[in-house]
Protein backbone atom coordinates (compact mmCIF):
# COMPACT_ATOMS: atom_id res chain seq x y z
CA UNK A 1 0.00 0.00 0.00
CA UNK A 2 1.24 3.59 -0.41
CA UNK A 3 2.25 5.69 2.15
CA UNK A 4 2.41 9.77 2.39
CA UNK A 5 3.90 11.27 5.08
CA UNK A 6 2.01 14.45 5.47
CA UNK A 7 0.74 17.21 7.91
CA UNK A 8 -3.00 17.51 8.26
CA UNK A 9 -3.33 21.06 6.76
CA UNK A 10 -1.14 21.47 3.82
CA UNK A 11 -2.13 22.46 0.97
CA UNK A 12 0.57 20.72 -1.10
CA UNK A 13 0.06 17.23 0.84
CA UNK A 14 -4.14 18.03 0.14
CA UNK A 15 -3.39 17.91 -3.05
CA UNK A 16 -1.91 15.17 -3.56
CA UNK A 17 -4.28 13.13 -1.20
CA UNK A 18 -7.23 14.01 -3.42
CA UNK A 19 -5.06 13.11 -6.54
CA UNK A 20 -4.59 9.51 -5.12
CA UNK A 21 -8.40 9.60 -3.12
CA UNK A 22 -10.15 10.55 -7.11
CA UNK A 23 -7.75 7.54 -8.75
CA UNK A 24 -8.89 5.13 -5.86
CA UNK A 25 -5.19 4.21 -4.46
CA UNK A 26 -5.23 3.09 -1.48
CA UNK A 27 -3.08 5.26 0.78
CA UNK A 28 -1.77 5.29 4.44
CA UNK A 29 -1.11 8.80 6.56
CA UNK A 30 1.47 9.36 8.32
CA UNK A 31 1.46 12.88 9.96
CA UNK A 32 5.10 14.09 9.89
CA UNK A 33 6.38 17.19 12.21
CA UNK A 34 8.78 18.28 8.94
CA UNK A 35 9.80 21.08 10.75
CA UNK A 36 11.46 18.77 14.01
CA UNK A 37 13.94 17.87 10.95
CA UNK A 38 14.33 13.96 12.25
CA UNK A 39 16.95 12.22 11.03
CA UNK A 40 14.95 9.33 10.08
CA UNK A 41 12.17 12.10 7.50
CA UNK A 42 15.35 14.26 6.38
CA UNK A 43 16.80 10.28 4.74
CA UNK A 44 14.05 9.81 3.20
CA UNK A 45 13.78 13.59 2.29
CA UNK A 46 16.82 15.46 2.36
CA UNK A 47 14.76 18.96 0.97
CA UNK A 48 13.04 18.44 4.45
CA UNK A 49 9.23 18.70 3.54
CA UNK A 50 6.03 17.34 2.94
CA UNK A 51 4.95 15.58 1.46
CA UNK A 52 6.55 12.32 0.63
CA UNK A 53 5.09 9.68 -0.64
CA UNK A 54 6.07 5.98 -1.07
CA UNK A 55 4.45 4.22 -3.88
CA UNK A 56 5.49 1.52 -6.34
CA UNK A 57 9.00 0.60 -4.44
CA UNK A 58 9.97 4.59 -4.96
CA UNK A 59 10.17 7.42 -1.82
CA UNK A 60 8.68 10.81 -4.03
CA UNK A 61 8.62 14.47 -3.11
CA UNK A 62 7.60 17.62 -4.21
CA UNK A 63 3.82 17.74 -5.00
CA UNK A 64 3.66 18.98 -8.32
CA UNK A 65 5.89 16.10 -9.75
CA UNK A 66 4.21 13.42 -7.69
CA UNK A 67 0.90 14.40 -9.32
CA UNK A 68 2.61 14.24 -12.73
CA UNK A 69 3.60 10.83 -11.59
CA UNK A 70 0.61 9.62 -10.40
CA UNK A 71 -1.02 10.70 -13.28
CA UNK A 72 1.30 8.88 -15.77
CA UNK A 73 1.06 5.95 -14.01
CA UNK A 74 -2.46 5.63 -13.15
CA UNK A 75 -4.29 7.55 -15.94
CA UNK A 76 -7.75 6.99 -14.93
CA UNK A 77 -9.72 8.75 -13.97
CA UNK A 78 -8.00 11.80 -16.04
CA UNK A 79 -6.98 14.56 -13.97
CA UNK A 80 -5.02 16.19 -17.14
CA UNK A 81 -7.16 16.53 -20.01
CA UNK A 82 -5.49 14.91 -23.58
CA UNK A 83 -4.30 18.45 -25.51
CA UNK A 84 -1.23 20.06 -24.53
CA UNK A 85 -3.28 23.86 -25.01
CA UNK A 86 -5.97 22.64 -22.01
CA UNK A 87 -3.13 20.23 -20.10
CA UNK A 88 -1.26 24.13 -20.23
CA UNK A 89 -3.91 26.04 -18.77
CA UNK A 90 -4.32 23.27 -16.15
CA UNK A 91 -0.59 23.57 -15.30
CA UNK A 92 -0.91 27.24 -15.09
CA UNK A 93 -3.44 27.11 -12.71
CA UNK A 94 -1.76 24.86 -10.13
CA UNK A 95 1.13 26.65 -10.57
CA UNK A 96 -1.43 30.09 -9.56
CA UNK A 97 -2.46 28.25 -6.74
CA UNK A 98 0.44 26.89 -5.39
CA UNK A 99 2.76 29.25 -6.03
CA UNK A 100 1.19 32.51 -5.81
CA UNK A 101 -2.24 32.27 -3.86
CA UNK A 102 0.46 30.69 -1.55
CA UNK A 103 2.29 33.08 -1.44
CA UNK A 104 -0.01 35.72 -1.29
CA UNK A 105 -2.88 34.09 0.55
CA UNK A 106 -2.19 30.73 2.47
CA UNK A 107 1.35 31.44 4.01
CA UNK A 108 -0.03 34.79 5.15
CA UNK A 109 -2.95 33.15 6.92
CA UNK A 110 -2.87 30.03 7.80
CA UNK A 111 1.32 29.52 8.42
CA UNK A 112 0.72 32.88 10.77
CA UNK A 113 -2.47 31.27 12.40
CA UNK A 114 -1.66 27.72 12.67
CA UNK A 115 1.68 26.65 11.90
CA UNK A 116 3.88 29.25 13.89
CA UNK A 117 1.78 28.33 16.62
CA UNK A 118 2.16 24.52 16.12
CA UNK A 119 5.88 25.14 15.40
CA UNK A 120 6.07 27.14 18.23
CA UNK A 121 7.69 29.90 16.32
CA UNK A 122 5.91 33.23 17.91
CA UNK A 123 3.24 34.97 17.56
CA UNK A 124 0.98 35.66 13.93
CA UNK A 125 2.48 38.66 12.38
CA UNK A 126 -0.50 41.02 12.19
CA UNK A 127 0.52 43.06 8.97
CA UNK A 128 0.81 39.07 7.33
CA UNK A 129 -2.70 38.93 8.26
CA UNK A 130 -4.52 41.76 7.36
CA UNK A 131 -1.95 41.14 3.84
CA UNK A 132 -3.75 37.69 3.20
CA UNK A 133 -6.92 38.61 4.25
CA UNK A 134 -7.28 41.66 1.73
CA UNK A 135 -5.63 38.94 -1.21
CA UNK A 136 -8.11 36.07 -0.90
CA UNK A 137 -10.90 38.50 -1.93
CA UNK A 138 -8.82 39.35 -5.27
CA UNK A 139 -8.15 35.40 -5.85
CA UNK A 140 -11.69 34.83 -5.09
CA UNK A 141 -12.77 36.94 -7.71
CA UNK A 142 -10.43 35.65 -10.19
CA UNK A 143 -12.16 32.24 -9.65
CA UNK A 144 -15.62 34.18 -10.42
CA UNK A 145 -14.16 34.91 -13.60
CA UNK A 146 -12.62 32.11 -14.68
CA UNK A 147 -16.08 30.56 -13.11
CA UNK A 148 -18.55 32.67 -14.90
CA UNK A 149 -16.77 31.15 -18.33
CA UNK A 150 -16.40 27.49 -17.08
CA UNK A 151 -17.76 24.93 -15.57
CA UNK A 152 -14.34 24.00 -13.49
CA UNK A 153 -11.36 25.81 -12.92
CA UNK A 154 -9.59 25.37 -16.00
CA UNK A 155 -12.38 23.79 -18.70
CA UNK A 156 -15.43 22.12 -18.86
CA UNK A 157 -13.75 18.63 -16.51
CA UNK A 158 -12.91 18.58 -13.25
CA UNK A 159 -8.98 18.75 -12.98
CA UNK A 160 -5.91 18.44 -10.92
CA UNK A 161 -6.38 22.48 -10.91
CA UNK A 162 -9.65 22.24 -8.56
CA UNK A 163 -7.88 20.07 -6.53
CA UNK A 164 -4.81 22.38 -6.14
CA UNK A 165 -7.25 25.02 -5.62
CA UNK A 166 -9.31 22.95 -3.16
CA UNK A 167 -6.59 22.10 -1.38
CA UNK A 168 -5.78 25.82 -0.16
CA UNK A 169 -9.39 26.62 -0.09
CA UNK A 170 -10.06 23.64 2.44
CA UNK A 171 -7.13 24.61 4.31
CA UNK A 172 -8.14 27.97 4.96
CA UNK A 173 -11.52 27.47 5.69
CA UNK A 174 -10.77 25.31 8.49
CA UNK A 175 -9.78 28.50 10.31
CA UNK A 176 -12.94 30.13 8.66
CA UNK A 177 -10.77 32.34 6.58
CA UNK A 178 -12.76 32.14 3.48
CA UNK A 179 -16.02 33.88 2.95
CA UNK A 180 -17.97 32.13 1.01
CA UNK A 181 -20.61 35.04 0.27
CA UNK A 182 -18.20 36.92 -1.82
CA UNK A 183 -19.28 34.77 -4.47
CA UNK A 184 -22.01 32.28 -5.48
CA UNK A 185 -20.11 30.80 -7.97
CA UNK A 186 -17.08 29.49 -6.38
CA UNK A 187 -19.22 28.40 -3.45
CA UNK A 188 -21.24 25.97 -6.23
CA UNK A 189 -17.64 25.67 -7.41
CA UNK A 190 -16.89 24.19 -3.74
CA UNK A 191 -19.78 22.42 -2.75
CA UNK A 192 -19.18 20.29 -5.42
CA UNK A 193 -15.97 19.08 -5.02
CA UNK A 194 -16.66 18.71 -1.38
CA UNK A 195 -19.17 16.22 -1.86
CA UNK A 196 -16.80 14.39 -3.91
CA UNK A 197 -15.95 10.67 -2.31
CA UNK A 198 -12.45 11.87 -2.99
CA UNK A 199 -12.83 14.65 -0.27
CA UNK A 200 -13.98 12.69 2.42
CA UNK A 201 -10.76 12.22 4.30
CA UNK A 202 -9.63 15.66 4.64
CA UNK A 203 -13.21 16.58 6.12
CA UNK A 204 -12.38 14.36 8.81
CA UNK A 205 -8.98 16.21 9.52
CA UNK A 206 -8.60 17.54 13.28
CA UNK A 207 -5.79 19.91 14.31
CA UNK A 208 -4.61 19.21 17.95
CA UNK A 209 -5.25 22.78 19.38
CA UNK A 210 -7.53 23.90 16.38
CA UNK A 211 -10.71 22.32 16.88
CA UNK A 212 -12.88 22.90 13.28
CA UNK A 213 -15.82 24.87 12.44
CA UNK A 214 -18.99 23.22 12.59
CA UNK A 215 -19.25 24.02 8.77
CA UNK A 216 -15.90 22.60 7.43
CA UNK A 217 -17.40 19.60 7.12
CA UNK A 218 -20.60 20.58 6.22
CA UNK A 219 -21.51 19.46 2.86
CA UNK A 220 -24.34 22.51 2.99
CA UNK A 221 -22.44 25.22 4.38
CA UNK B 1 7.63 33.44 -35.27
CA UNK B 2 7.36 33.17 -31.16
CA UNK B 3 7.57 35.88 -29.31
CA UNK B 4 9.75 35.79 -25.93
CA UNK B 5 9.24 38.74 -23.51
CA UNK B 6 11.64 38.78 -20.61
CA UNK B 7 14.69 39.91 -18.98
CA UNK B 8 18.14 38.12 -19.44
CA UNK B 9 19.19 37.51 -16.39
CA UNK B 10 15.85 35.30 -15.37
CA UNK B 11 16.63 32.32 -14.44
CA UNK B 12 13.13 31.41 -15.30
CA UNK B 13 13.68 33.45 -18.62
CA UNK B 14 17.22 31.25 -19.31
CA UNK B 15 14.81 27.53 -18.84
CA UNK B 16 12.75 28.51 -21.20
CA UNK B 17 14.74 29.95 -23.89
CA UNK B 18 17.09 26.99 -23.73
CA UNK B 19 14.46 24.47 -24.58
CA UNK B 20 13.52 26.76 -27.55
CA UNK B 21 16.68 26.59 -28.94
CA UNK B 22 17.27 22.93 -28.40
CA UNK B 23 14.20 22.34 -30.42
CA UNK B 24 15.19 25.14 -33.53
CA UNK B 25 11.93 27.21 -32.41
CA UNK B 26 12.78 30.24 -33.79
CA UNK B 27 11.63 33.25 -31.17
CA UNK B 28 12.08 37.10 -31.12
CA UNK B 29 13.34 38.55 -27.18
CA UNK B 30 11.27 41.37 -26.21
CA UNK B 31 13.15 42.50 -23.24
CA UNK B 32 10.42 43.31 -19.97
CA UNK B 33 10.72 45.56 -17.07
CA UNK B 34 7.72 43.67 -15.45
CA UNK B 35 8.62 45.31 -12.40
CA UNK B 36 7.08 48.77 -13.75
CA UNK B 37 4.16 47.06 -14.56
CA UNK B 38 3.27 48.49 -17.67
CA UNK B 39 -0.64 48.41 -19.04
CA UNK B 40 -0.01 46.37 -22.06
CA UNK B 41 2.25 43.78 -19.99
CA UNK B 42 -0.10 43.32 -17.73
CA UNK B 43 -2.78 42.43 -19.66
CA UNK B 44 -0.65 40.21 -21.02
CA UNK B 45 0.18 38.65 -18.47
CA UNK B 46 -2.21 39.35 -14.94
CA UNK B 47 0.69 37.67 -12.97
CA UNK B 48 3.27 40.36 -13.73
CA UNK B 49 5.90 38.32 -14.08
CA UNK B 50 8.08 37.05 -16.77
CA UNK B 51 8.46 34.90 -19.06
CA UNK B 52 5.60 35.49 -21.34
CA UNK B 53 5.78 33.31 -24.33
CA UNK B 54 3.50 34.17 -27.61
CA UNK B 55 3.05 30.75 -29.07
CA UNK B 56 0.97 29.27 -32.02
CA UNK B 57 -1.71 32.07 -31.24
CA UNK B 58 -1.74 32.16 -27.24
CA UNK B 59 0.06 33.95 -24.76
CA UNK B 60 1.43 31.50 -21.94
CA UNK B 61 2.86 32.65 -18.63
CA UNK B 62 4.80 30.47 -15.65
CA UNK B 63 8.26 28.90 -17.11
CA UNK B 64 6.93 25.19 -16.05
CA UNK B 65 3.75 24.89 -17.90
CA UNK B 66 5.44 26.74 -20.75
CA UNK B 67 8.26 23.81 -21.08
CA UNK B 68 5.75 21.09 -20.28
CA UNK B 69 3.92 22.64 -23.10
CA UNK B 70 6.99 23.19 -25.59
CA UNK B 71 7.77 19.66 -24.56
CA UNK B 72 3.98 17.94 -25.94
CA UNK B 73 3.85 20.39 -28.59
CA UNK B 74 7.25 20.08 -30.00
CA UNK B 75 8.78 16.33 -28.83
CA UNK B 76 12.11 16.24 -30.77
CA UNK B 77 14.90 16.32 -29.36
CA UNK B 78 12.96 15.17 -26.12
CA UNK B 79 13.74 17.39 -23.14
CA UNK B 80 11.92 14.57 -20.82
CA UNK B 81 12.37 10.73 -21.23
CA UNK B 82 9.57 8.52 -21.74
CA UNK B 83 8.91 6.57 -18.36
CA UNK B 84 7.03 7.77 -15.47
CA UNK B 85 10.20 7.16 -12.90
CA UNK B 86 12.13 9.61 -15.54
CA UNK B 87 10.34 11.94 -15.79
CA UNK B 88 9.52 12.27 -12.29
CA UNK B 89 12.77 12.66 -11.68
CA UNK B 90 13.25 15.16 -14.33
CA UNK B 91 10.65 16.99 -12.82
CA UNK B 92 11.73 16.72 -9.22
CA UNK B 93 15.29 18.31 -10.13
CA UNK B 94 13.48 21.22 -12.19
CA UNK B 95 11.74 22.21 -9.21
CA UNK B 96 14.72 21.63 -6.77
CA UNK B 97 16.40 23.93 -8.98
CA UNK B 98 13.39 26.59 -9.62
CA UNK B 99 12.47 26.14 -5.44
CA UNK B 100 14.94 25.52 -3.28
CA UNK B 101 17.78 27.08 -5.11
CA UNK B 102 16.05 29.64 -6.63
CA UNK B 103 15.16 30.40 -2.88
CA UNK B 104 18.38 29.64 -1.23
CA UNK B 105 20.51 31.13 -3.55
CA UNK B 106 19.51 33.13 -6.93
CA UNK B 107 17.40 35.08 -4.69
CA UNK B 108 20.31 36.20 -2.22
CA UNK B 109 23.01 36.44 -4.90
CA UNK B 110 21.43 37.65 -8.07
CA UNK B 111 18.55 39.84 -6.62
CA UNK B 112 20.19 41.30 -4.36
CA UNK B 113 23.16 41.99 -6.33
CA UNK B 114 21.98 42.52 -9.79
CA UNK B 115 17.60 43.06 -9.59
CA UNK B 116 17.60 45.58 -6.53
CA UNK B 117 19.99 47.93 -8.07
CA UNK B 118 17.96 47.56 -11.67
CA UNK B 119 14.47 48.56 -9.96
CA UNK B 120 15.91 50.83 -7.66
CA UNK B 121 15.04 49.04 -5.32
CA UNK B 122 18.23 49.45 -2.91
CA UNK B 123 21.46 48.24 -1.88
CA UNK B 124 22.28 44.46 -1.45
CA UNK B 125 21.58 42.79 1.96
CA UNK B 126 24.69 41.85 3.16
CA UNK B 127 23.33 39.09 5.44
CA UNK B 128 21.29 37.74 2.57
CA UNK B 129 24.07 38.07 0.39
CA UNK B 130 25.93 36.05 2.68
CA UNK B 131 23.84 33.11 3.46
CA UNK B 132 23.68 32.71 -0.53
CA UNK B 133 26.97 32.22 -0.77
CA UNK B 134 27.05 29.62 1.55
CA UNK B 135 24.50 28.01 0.02
CA UNK B 136 25.48 27.49 -3.32
CA UNK B 137 28.45 25.44 -1.66
CA UNK B 138 25.67 22.89 -0.27
CA UNK B 139 24.05 23.10 -4.25
CA UNK B 140 27.33 22.25 -5.88
CA UNK B 141 28.13 19.31 -3.52
CA UNK B 142 24.37 18.22 -3.93
CA UNK B 143 25.24 18.42 -7.89
CA UNK B 144 28.64 17.12 -7.34
CA UNK B 145 26.76 13.87 -6.05
CA UNK B 146 24.44 13.44 -8.72
CA UNK B 147 27.11 13.78 -11.69
CA UNK B 148 29.37 11.03 -9.63
CA UNK B 149 26.14 8.78 -10.30
CA UNK B 150 25.05 9.84 -13.30
CA UNK B 151 26.05 11.48 -17.52
CA UNK B 152 23.34 14.25 -16.94
CA UNK B 153 21.83 15.58 -13.51
CA UNK B 154 18.68 13.29 -13.83
CA UNK B 155 20.24 10.05 -15.50
CA UNK B 156 21.95 9.57 -18.50
CA UNK B 157 20.37 11.85 -21.25
CA UNK B 158 20.59 15.74 -21.37
CA UNK B 159 16.98 16.71 -19.75
CA UNK B 160 15.35 20.04 -18.99
CA UNK B 161 16.27 19.45 -15.11
CA UNK B 162 20.16 20.08 -16.74
CA UNK B 163 18.71 23.68 -18.78
CA UNK B 164 17.02 24.43 -15.04
CA UNK B 165 19.93 23.88 -13.29
CA UNK B 166 22.46 25.07 -15.68
CA UNK B 167 19.84 28.64 -16.42
CA UNK B 168 20.62 29.56 -12.50
CA UNK B 169 23.91 28.89 -12.74
CA UNK B 170 25.05 30.43 -15.48
CA UNK B 171 22.94 33.90 -14.29
CA UNK B 172 25.03 33.41 -11.56
CA UNK B 173 28.54 33.17 -13.39
CA UNK B 174 27.52 36.18 -15.23
CA UNK B 175 28.26 38.01 -11.71
CA UNK B 176 31.30 35.64 -10.92
CA UNK B 177 29.13 33.98 -7.99
CA UNK B 178 29.78 30.48 -9.17
CA UNK B 179 33.34 28.69 -7.77
CA UNK B 180 34.09 26.43 -10.95
CA UNK B 181 36.65 25.40 -8.65
CA UNK B 182 34.91 23.92 -6.01
CA UNK B 183 33.98 20.39 -8.11
CA UNK B 184 35.87 19.16 -11.41
CA UNK B 185 32.17 17.03 -12.36
CA UNK B 186 30.07 20.39 -12.09
CA UNK B 187 32.46 22.27 -14.14
CA UNK B 188 32.68 19.44 -16.99
CA UNK B 189 29.23 19.30 -16.76
CA UNK B 190 28.59 22.85 -17.06
CA UNK B 191 31.39 22.84 -19.76
CA UNK B 192 29.32 20.30 -21.89
CA UNK B 193 26.24 22.22 -21.59
CA UNK B 194 28.07 26.15 -21.80
CA UNK B 195 29.26 24.60 -25.61
CA UNK B 196 25.96 23.27 -27.24
CA UNK B 197 24.38 25.44 -29.79
CA UNK B 198 21.00 26.13 -27.81
CA UNK B 199 23.63 28.37 -25.55
CA UNK B 200 25.18 30.30 -27.83
CA UNK B 201 22.65 33.26 -27.13
CA UNK B 202 22.34 33.09 -23.38
CA UNK B 203 26.02 34.09 -23.69
CA UNK B 204 25.64 37.15 -25.92
CA UNK B 205 23.76 38.60 -23.13
CA UNK B 206 24.94 42.00 -21.82
CA UNK B 207 23.08 43.88 -18.90
CA UNK B 208 23.41 47.20 -18.83
CA UNK B 209 25.76 48.52 -15.94
CA UNK B 210 26.79 45.37 -15.24
CA UNK B 211 29.36 43.95 -18.05
CA UNK B 212 29.90 40.24 -17.75
CA UNK B 213 33.28 38.74 -16.62
CA UNK B 214 35.65 37.71 -19.20
CA UNK B 215 35.06 33.72 -18.59
CA UNK B 216 31.49 34.16 -18.46
CA UNK B 217 31.46 33.43 -22.34
CA UNK B 218 34.87 31.42 -22.78
CA UNK B 219 34.33 27.83 -23.09
CA UNK B 220 37.15 27.37 -22.04
CA UNK B 221 36.45 29.03 -18.51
Amino acid sequence: MAKLYHVPLSPFCRKVRLSLAEKKIECELVEERYWEQSAEFLRRNPAGKVPVLRIDGRTLSESAPICEYIEEKYPEPALLPKSAEARYEVRRLVAWFDDKFHHEVTSKLLYERVNKKMMSAGYPDSSNVKAGARAIKYHLDYMTWLLDHRRWLAGDVMTLADFAAAAHLSALDYISDVDWNRSEVVKDWYAKIKSRPAFRNILTDQVSGFPPPPHYADLDF
